[in-house]
């Protein structure tokens, strides 16, 4: 009996069940004896608990079951608890999903119900801020736009969160998902600010005067005018460097703008539905499904990456016939892509980018483009030259950065800047050097920081800050001008109103202290095909490296924190659930 | 003692408990001696029942409490209930869900995973099916492609959800939502399907081919060849008709396509933003946030809907400054819209548009369209005529069908099609008036009912069910053949191969009885703005008309019904979810 009890204590405790199994048919036997034989007892000790809570009575009935006797009785309180846990892991989880729907239902109440706006008095500084990128909204978000009057200008009337742009070219992500109407944006803010579609065209420096042309399709009977400004914040990026090569602007898709991921995930389907026509060619069906990306940074893996996903999870399942032919090429003219991931996550990405079958050209330079070819010159390791000409079906060029006309002109209207050649170039506190009341931000902005999202946004932020300051800077010299102006008019009020301007001119002076900007660069990611990504984390005063499956999923979590409003984070979320459970859809549209 | 205890009663009763409220302070005191002196008999009347199921317990409870005795206690057992009814709501609520995201997560795998498919017989007939849309889709779905080679030709590689097209413009739908890849659909039927992404220019009826083009932006060195036919269904629907007005193909918007949709929600924040622009003229701003729209039909009606909704709903919360200047203006030219309807929805169509604002103008035909005015000629009541000149922002052309040139070269081949004006007239099985082998379904042919998706839809199906049987018979004719064929080979065999032969031709004949197509009305549907919409449907023998809200939730759930798929479904109740939310986005793209 005490030898039966034993085994049967082994098959009662949970974490030995497995390795019990093993003795089932004795023991299945025993625990028949075991349960006719200690019933009774197990019943005399189970009675004294009866009148305990829940948790005491289990508790003490598996400790006696440990010490003492065993039947088949004992599976049920260990049953009880985890059913119980169960249920509470099952309540946590709808309420959370609850909460969730709520906190999502008011939130968008929110984002739909704005408060009444108020006009900020017309004798404040009018402040203009060009562009609605990175620099420019994370200024008017954290901007208190009652101490100005404040504009916006620019030709997109949206914000765009332009890391998850390579995905938008395959259709993991709807382009809608990544946009905020500026508008939105705007409406929020305490005081009204104006927003003008429109295209600034020229900065008259001298005349602090902007102006602007509607460059869209439908216009009316002004389309050109000119807006005053006081201070002027100039955030409108930068153009696609095509490094003055022929066909380049003709030929290739770049990958900067919503209308650019529209075309180029119309042009993949057109490739692949092209390459499927009647008795076409073998080598052209090849030319057709070489896909060829010019650029190893973030975005130009991005692409590749989604590109390889689009065509293994989802083309190749619904057309097979031409499973076999795709292939993705990604040419760069430095010696490696990422160059600023760490060494192993670029070997990473290489051996990854092997196992995709995406075939990376090193030091190769791009002399020439043609509608079907590439004619680009690599580098051997051995260090000499030859010539390749690579025929492409899409081909999409994602590298540098070009000045736009507007900053050129601005540049050469001031001295200080002839010697600029990547864009203004501004001092610490952001300011276009050789002005004053001019701003820069972005990429657009020469700060000594590499021309990011990351960047532009936290100089935005800074000028914010900046503004905010200066606004209440003023408000305070304002109130010493008035109370100096009232001293000594009334006999008396002499030390009381000193000391108030002490104390004033102590805050002032508090205020006054704005420390320079100073970037802090939180990390680099990258998305490398395969639900892979690369990180490189800034973390405490070093810097963690990782890459793989798990790092995809905090490359997900990262970007879905970064998007600008809640409703970008749902309409993100769902993108992907429904690229999941749906793939991506390979309409031609 | 007695009084207190039915003032109590009363608490008890769910239903009095808000009157019972105003005598509170008197009843609670009483209640505090009632629950000391009648707690031992409610007692006594509880313990019998100790031992029965829990909701005979607490009927017979509830029971004793209202017959005899009562104290606070009663309230127990009725909250229990209540509390059980609401965790039974619960439980089925979230079962139901758990249920629906279960379905389509195996729905959404089921797409994703299609079983491999097997090349037919080359020696089987070659059926080549053009178009993509209600028509050939229909077709696709029911037809047995094991019987034939089928080969489907358009220049569109998706279907579209055409009735849902209104929503698009104004962002209430994405348009992917709406469209399901032809690729999808082919690779689910049993046996392989070409698809070719062409459009056909031209039917060669002598030499049974088609030739066809590739037309996309996309080309490969061959963009053009033939696909001959043994049987061909045309299905390539029909173009905007213009009616030859001037103007009206240079500067208005047709609503057909996806790129229609976009093109429109386009310009409609064009035109908004123009009309936002720093210092436009006040009756310029006029002129940009006029909307009109061509056709009084249901994609005309819905599209005002649409465009007042989003107007009302998105736009004047987020920019106010021009939220009184916005006028959507509908013109059709005969005596009233909806022609389809019963009098009393047409009635209520207009008493609506005149509570939102929408003034529609009947009798008034376009006579010219300028960029940025539509002249009309309206007929007054009394016969008069009147030309007036219409300044617009947008205007969105959705009005009448006209001959595709593949079917306008066609009918010039056939001579029986002289007379034929709108379309290629049809027989009762859908085959074109002196061709064999030729059959036609949707707008492009004349069958006698209205050019819609449901008639388009029920002749696709027709036209699937006769190619099933077809090829049932042409196997039943061959057996009967090979059987006849062994006939007296063989001694004795005779009796049984004769009574073979007859059972065979018994279902040969059963088969090839071949009902004619029938159309059966199933109703008009049309949303009209507000959140409400108009129905006429058939029901038994007569019609049920019906306008409102509800009409609003039937028209939204019987679109959802006929979505291609539950992708298509899932889809667009996640965007109507979106849409109650966040609203429609105001971005211009």
């Amino acid at each position: 009996m005490a030898s039966s009890s034993r085994a049967l204590t082994r098959l009662a405790g949970p974490q030995l069940a497995p390795r019990a199994q093993m003795q089932v048919p004795a023991a299945r036997a025993a625990s028949r004896i075991a349960s006719i034989t200690t019933t009774s007892s197990a019943r005399k000790f189970a009675a004294p608990s009866a009148r305990l809570p829940r948790t005491q009575q289990s508790q003490i009935l598996s400790r006696q079951f440990r010490r003492t006797y065993a039947d088949s009785a004992p599976a049920a309180p260990v049953k009880k608890r985890k059913v119980r846990v169960f249920r509470w892991l099952w309540r946590l989880t709808y309420l959370s999903v609850l909460g969730s729907i709520g906190y999502v239902v008011y939130d968008g109440y929110v984002a739909r119900h704005p408060e009444d706006q108020f006009v900020p008095d017309p004798n404040k500084k009018t402040l203009v801020i060009l562009g609605t990128g990175w620099g420019s909204v994370a200024l008017l978000k954290k901007l208190d736009t009652e101490n100005y009057n404040v504009v916006v200008i620019s030709p997109r009337n949206y914000f765009l969160f332009t890391p998850l742009l390579p995905s938008c070219t395959t259709g993991q992500i709807e382009h809608r998902s990544i946009m905020e109407p500026v508008r939105q944006i705007l409406r929020h803010k305490k005081a009204a600010v104006k927003y003008y579609e429109a295209e600034a065209t020229q900065i008259d420096h001298a005349r602090k005067v902007i102006k602007i042309t509607d460059n869209s399709e439908i216009k009316g009977t002004i389309t050109e005018n000119e807006v005053p400004y006081d201070m002027l914040v100039i955030g409108v990026g930068a153009e696609n460097a095509t490094f003055g090569i022929p066909g380049v602007r003709d030929h290739s898709c770049f990958l900067k703008e919503i209308r650019d991921a529209q075309a180029i995930r119309t042009k993949i389907m057109d490739c692949v539905e092209t390459a499927a026509f009647k008795d076409q060619a073998t080598e052209e069906i090849d030319r057709l499904l070489h896909m060829v990306v010019v650029g190893g940074g973030p975005t130009g893996v991005e692409f590749a990456g989604e590109l390889r996903d689009f065509f293994d999870d989802d083309i190749k399942k619904l057309i097979p016939d031409i499973a076999d032919r795709f292939k993705v090429t990604l040419i760069e003219a430095l010696p490696n892509v990422l160059p600023m991931f760490s060494k192993q996550l670029i070997d990473y990405t290489e051996s990854t980018f092997k196992e995709e079958h995406i075939e990376i050209k090193t030091k190769t330079m791009v002399k020439k483009v043609t509608d079907k070819s590439v004619e680009a010159v690599i580098t051997h390791p051995d260090g000499s030259k030859e010539t390749v000409t690579i025929p492409y079906g899409l081909l999409v060029w994602a590298t540098g950065n070009a000045l736009r006309p507007i900053v050129k002109d601005l540049m050469s209207q001031i001295p200080a800047q002839k010697d600029s050649r990547r864009g203004l170039a501004v001092n610490e506190y952001m300011v276009v050097q050789g002005t004053r009341d001019i701003w820069a931000v972005g990429d657009c902005a020469v700060a000594g920081y590499a021309p990011t999202a990351q960047v532009a946004s936290q100089e935005g932020a800074f000028l914010a800050g900046l503004f905010n300051n200066m606004a209440k800077t003023e408000a305070l010299e304002n109130k010493i001008r008035e109370l100096s102006s009232n001293l000594n008019l009334k006999p008396g009020n002499t030390a009381e109103i000193t000391q108030e301007i002490e104390t004033v001119e102590k805050r002032l002076r508090r205020t006054r202290d704005v420390k320079p900007f100073h970037y802090s660069h939180q990390g680099s990611l990258a998305y490398i095909g395969s639900e892979k990504a690369v990180a490189d984390v800034a973390w405490l005063n070093g810097n963690v490296a990782s890459g793989g499956k798990l790092t995809y999923f905090f490359w997900r979590s990262a970007y879905l924190s970064m998007c600008f409003s809640t409703r970008n984070r749902v309409l993100v979320s769902l993108d992907w659930i429904k690229a999941k459970i749906y793939g991506r859809d390979v309409s031609r549209e």
